[in-house]
């Protein structure tokens, strides 16, 4: 077994990448404080070919040149948009359809494995790194996402805590879980 | 549905959490430059409760005051110890039944979701920001783990994606995938 070299490595073009259809899954970052964990699930989102980010609140956009350190050119590849209520973000995509899914811990969990594809479109709501998704947005949420941890802290990275998450869901929509 | 507060999350002290049998996979960390993902790793690792971290060559080790912002506590929570020569610390591991699964992108890639319980105790390798493990552990190990991505990039942050791999391992082995 031998890793691959960096020209082997099979890409497809930003281009093509905007003509493949996207999975239904819209993101909503509301007051994620920093930079780098804005840039790093921008990262995440192109791995995971989420069709939008919507950035609410004092999340930064990619207009700030710190995101692109950690976002190593996704910014330019996952549609984004800034709004700076999330909860009207959110009842909008409602109003399309969407179910709505905090990533918080709650009196009511669900495990991210058991989401059934009838859920999608799905808005999958981030919040910010010391307090979490705002608790209104959270009481209008149709349900709440929860990694189960095992260890002594409770809390993980909000940028890792999302890739487990956004993963789960997107292999679920293509029957891989 | 509400937020938890802070005092209803339910935690396991330390003490506690020292006596709970820990799932039986060690983490290598070859040459990790950011003591940001190193920090952030001990966290997930907290979460995933893994066995111990193995921390060698340049990865810097708990005893860097830098840690300590991104792994919160995690650093006294998951055992760890600072090997220089990661091919050494695999060998012995080898040695001792583990078998040997690197984080990369390789000719021969692996699913996550494709590993039996039977491949346990598991030695994890995850290796530098940039170069990815080492060509020689990689030659050396029995499978590499990758993470399918969608996108245009096919590079995510390196504590993301030991995220996603680290809480297959731990789902699978609980019988939750």
């Amino acid at each position: 077994m031998r890793k691959l070299r960096h020209e082997e490595i099979s890409r497809v073009s930003a281009s093509i990448v905007r003509l493949v259809p996207r999975h239904p899954i819209t993101v909503v970052l509301d007051n994620v404080r920093s930079v780098h964990n804005v840039g790093s699930i921008f990262r995440t989102s192109d791995a995971a070919l989420v069709e939008r980010i919507i950035l609410t609140g004092i999340t930064a956009t990619p207009e700030n040149p710190h995101i692109h350190k950690a976002a190593l050119g996704a910014q330019d590849t996952v549609p984004w948009e800034y709004k700076q209520n999330a909860a009207t973000a959110i009842n909008d995509l409602r109003k399309s359809g969407y179910t709505i899914v905090v990533l918080e811990l709650t009196d009511t969990p669900t495990q991210t494995t058991a989401v059934t594809r009838e859920e999608f479109p799905l808005c999958l709501v981030v919040g910010n790194e010391l307090s979490g998704v705002d608790e209104g947005l959270v009481a209008q949420a149709d349900y709440a996402l929860e990694i189960q941890q095992y260890g002594a802290k409770q809390s993980m990275n909000v940028a890792v805590a999302y890739g487990i998450a956004v993963f789960d869901l997107v292999r679920l929509l293509r029957g891989l879980l």
